[in-house]
């Protein structure tokens, strides 16, 4: 059997070492049929098609079309035009005529539909052995579930028949499935991904997800297919690129330890603590966070008004053939027709209560950091008790589209038993490539292979930050350096680190007088100037420009030049505003003279810097 | 009787003037026992009450307490500790032991709560008819029916009993009775006045709303009581202020003429057109906009999942006293009683629809233009058909809350039949500021009376700085002043001239030395500046961000005060780039610096500014 790595990097490689895609092709089914699995595909086209779908993509371009020759797979309630969708169950088949949004977007960036795969039906569950299909293997261990609802999805993924696959995530399903077989799971923001041609489970919650070998890859395919859809009512416009380093210092909030939940898996409390160890050692400064309030908004996705949105989505196919529906899924689903539309509305209520109060909590750190599940079930286990086995699966997934958080599930280790360990990387909506940008790194540092492959990581992908088209790049000196006060500001505004840098030795740095946050103001001299510690982030326009609206006097944004010669968009300080300012130049930088280190000798005796009189 | 003004501006000036806060309480009494109208309260308590509360304020003190003792009526459904909540319904009457956020921020104002006033019961109407107590009398013309559901708010302030009152709006309350009464009726956006302490009608919608006399003194109440509230859970901190002067150019979208409906209401019509003619003569762009998707909007609202929230807040009083209920309140809000969740998530989906439709229509012009009411109804009228006639009066409030909108009612003139005409201009969140300042200017050209009384307008209130929503404002110096070299950059970008200024006098101004296309640098100091003339242009962040990122050195954006004391961002140069530079203060300006006119005494024998050397 062929031995191409999927992964893209590598595949693109292949392709441009000559590498035909018919190969490609015949490897994808020669894997198939190797993993002998007939729960993965609900719908697997015969071989010519696909070969006819590559034949005309052209000589290979990946600039393009990125995804040139990538082999995928769709959860199968994703339209795909000439392919039936059935949400697993047959009677509910369907034929489109046209595919889905995002389908479409990622076929025009040369990426190649493999087939449809197996789901938990109609997107209900986490496990992925509700679906009157065959149960898709676990890749990683068949006496686990393969987790849900995104279950042939992730399979498919995990054991290199595609490179990725589309998911759906309303509750988890497309992290649950990712953590159970040691592959990549990218839930985004909301809206991100058009949800036009998808089978709607949750309409309010619903998102298009990503599976994929690498956290590069993951953020690759979301790239390529997100983008406002005027078609998509819920579409949002969420900035996706490029994926830069991460910011240096991140604050990472973790459940507290007594909230932590692993229904008595110590293999998981042990591999969340090493990864969290992991997290430290990257740099991040970990926060306690009380999860309470978390654990009760996931409570509401199953508790009240939220089924009653899988009912309406079906409701009326449910009422004529509530016999087809899988025994379990009819009982949730039809549990919701007696929801009356007040208790809808209460629940909305309920809901926006603790967005309100976990709003300030999500705002005080850069992003958290939660075990993907709490615990690993067999098949048995879930079929003896089918929906607490479930419920449990959702413990750090459920509250997070209710809470309008985007998400990343990343292999961290083997547990000590030698089954997955995944966390998930959560933030506010918007800041997917702060999340996705930390999980590459945790990814690389556990040195994992890639889901149930033998292939190792590819090396780390050149970081993309050549002069970014359309975006401005800021120098931060003071108080939005990544960890100070003002830092969310720049997350907010989607701005993405590039790198920590010096100033050329031009200037000299003060602390400014009566200011409520502390800031220091940066001033370019004739004589006298030295380099000073300062980072780079980068920008659109429309956010550079309400970041610059923002900024008080005597502070402005001017030209700074950086060591490297080179220039770009900085804070300066107005000469006026330096009065009763104290030099702090001999620090270096903001940040050495926020911790009281000078870094030039001799500096340490005086801890008083000079200071301007008026 | 007295005949004090309850204008905020003329009541101040009369305590300022010495009149007594006793003496303003006698009037408030005394004008309320001139109106003879049982309707307009609920609940008032005694004089004494009021007098108290009125002693207790200390001395006149319009700084700290901006709305020193202004008398205010407050709707029965919001919560005043030690006054009875009815809601307008007996049975559901309780005690509050607090007030209102709303009313706890407007006493510590300085305001007085005169009493609790009428409404259609449960906010349930536009009519004012809905009640148990008698009907409020419309204070223009008592056949006509008051307007609702804040009824008696806007008797009590059109009548000149008040200063203001407060009302409540979930599908127009706050504006149709302001319409009807020749009042101004504020409807913010909603979140930015706290629902904590209020009956709730629709939670997802309803706002609290300001009727007032005179618009600056709707937003004086507006400032006073807004801000982030935390207890509930729908709060907001929406721009409250300062008002300012609106931009001089506006765009603003009217129905088209095919889609304006008056249900053969022709005055209504001719007094629709009159004031779209005014709006043209303020030196608005009148773009008309189809309204289809608007109405569909509005249909929404009492056609399905809405009005299962207004059965969501009583339920379980509903249950238990249905026959408590006003026959019309009850009908309505019992249809909703067999409403399921699905149902509400349904007419959420078309909801989000409409707004989808929608925001590009929104956000393709500053703001809109409608009649308050499409026409007028008598009592007997409403009574004959109470349904239909209150539906339409909501043709052009109905959307607005469902569309997230803000909007303001202002009378702009008598019609042809002598009943009030008002039109209602409507922005999207956020924008309040805009839509009062237009609404300001559009009261002022109608030159009406205030409410039933014959008080004329005061005059113009000292403007603000212009707080143009969503842009910025932005102060150039030299080379892109009008007519010079680089202004072309400002057309390129949208921006809109504003004005010509000057600076504070803190600045000097440096022609450059080594700048290809001439330039200026202005730079703040600390002794020895002088005002130098300046050009204001306005500009979106996005072209604001373009701007700025094309600046080379040693030109920077900045803070820049202005001869007003307001401040805007503006180009400043950095101190370093002056050596070799001339000052070129004596001048007082680029433009005269380049045709050679200095404007100081002395300076025009010397053609040669000074130079500072290196």
């Amino acid at each position: 059997m062929s031995d191409i790595r999927f992964d893209i990097g590598s595949l693109h490689a292949a392709y441009r070492a000559g590498t035909g895609v018919a190969e490609v092709v015949d490897a994808v089914y020669a894997r198939l049929a190797a993993a002998d699995d007939p729960g993965i595909f609900i719908h697997l086209p015969d071989k010519r098609i696909l070969l006819a779908a590559a034949a005309a993509l052209g000589p290979f371009d990946p600039v393009a079309k990125p995804l040139w020759g990538i082999p995928f797979a769709v959860k199968d309630n994703i339209d795909v035009a000439g392919m039936p969708t059935t949400a697993a169950c047959a009677e509910y088949t369907y034929w489109p005529d046209r595919d889905a949004t995002v389908v479409a977007r990622l076929k025009a960036a040369g990426a190649l539909v493999v087939g449809k795969t197996n789901l938990d039906q109609f997107a209900t569950g986490l496990v992925g052995v509700r679906t009157p299909w065959p149960i898709p293997r676990n890749a990683i261990d068949e006496d686990l579930v393969p987790g849900g609802s995104s279950s042939g999805s992730a399979v498919a993924t995990a054991r290199g028949i595609v490179s990725f696959a589309l998911g759906t995530d309303t509750a988890g399903s497309g992290r649950i499935p990712a953590g159970l077989n040691n592959i990549v799971g990218l839930k985004p923001t909301v809206g991100a991904l058009s949800t036009t041609g998808v089978v709607p489970a949750c309409r309010t919650l619903d998102c298009v997800s990503v599976f994929a070998l690498t956290v590069d890859d993951a953020f690759a395919v979301l790239s390529a297919a997100s983008g406002f859809d005027p078609t998509d009512p819920y579409s949002k416009a969420v900035p996706t690129g490029p994926l830069g380093p991460r910011p240096p210092a991140l604050t990472v909030g973790v459940p507290a330890a007594a909230d932590r939940k692993f229904f008595g898996d110590a293999s998981m409390q042990a591999g969340f603590e090493a990864a969290l160890a992991t997290l430290e050692g990257l740099g991040a400064r970990l926060v306690e966070v009380p999860f309470g309030d978390f654990y009760a908004t996931a409570d509401l996705l199953y508790e009240g008004a939220w089924v009653s949105e899988r009912y309406a989505a079906i409701r009326d196919f449910f009422e004529e053939n509530e016999a087809a529906l899988h025994p379990v899924t009819r009982k949730i689903i039809g549990g919701a027709r007696n929801l009356s539309a007040a208790d809808a509305f209460r629940g909305l209520y309920a809901l926006q209560a603790c967005k309100a109060l976990l709003a300030p909590v999500i705002a005080s750190v850069d992003l958290f950091c939660v075990p993907t599940a709490p615990t690993h079930y067999t098949i048995d286990a879930v079929l003896a008790d089918p929906i607490a086995t479930n419920s449990r699966l959702g413990t750090y997934t459920n509250f997070v589209n209710l809470l309008d958080m985007c998400g990343i599930a990343v292999p961290t280790s083997k547990r000590d038993d030698g089954l997955p360990m995944s966390v998930t990387l959560l933030a506010a909506a918007g800041r997917d490539t702060l999340t996705t940008a930390l999980a590459r790194d945790l990814h690389a540092a556990s040195g994992l292979p890639l889901g149930a492959t033998a292939w190792p990581q590819p090396g780390p992908q050149p970081a993309a930050t050549p002069a970014g088209d359309g975006m401005i790049d800021l120098v931060v000196v003071g108080a939005h350096l990544s960890g100070m006060p003002l830092s969310c500001q720049l997350a907010e505004l989607g701005a993405q680190f590039l790198r920590e840098t010096r100033t050329a030795a031009a200037y000299r740095l003060y602390a400014l007088a009566g200011q409520s946050v502390p800031k220091p103001g940066l001033i370019r001299v004739a004589e006298g100037g030295m380099p000073i510690d300062v980072e780079v982030w980068r920008l659109c326009h429309e956010a550079f420009g309400r970041f610059v609206a923002a900024i008080p006097a005597p502070l402005g944004i001017g030209t700074i030049e950086l060591e490297d010669r080179s220039s770009a968009k900085g804070f300066l300080v107005e000469t006026v505003g330096l009065l009763d300012a104290s030099d702090i130049s001999s620090f270096g930088g903001w940040r050495r003279f926020v911790g009281g280190k000078p870094i030039r000798e001799g500096d340490e005796q005086s801890n008083r810097p000079p200071v301007i009189s008026a």
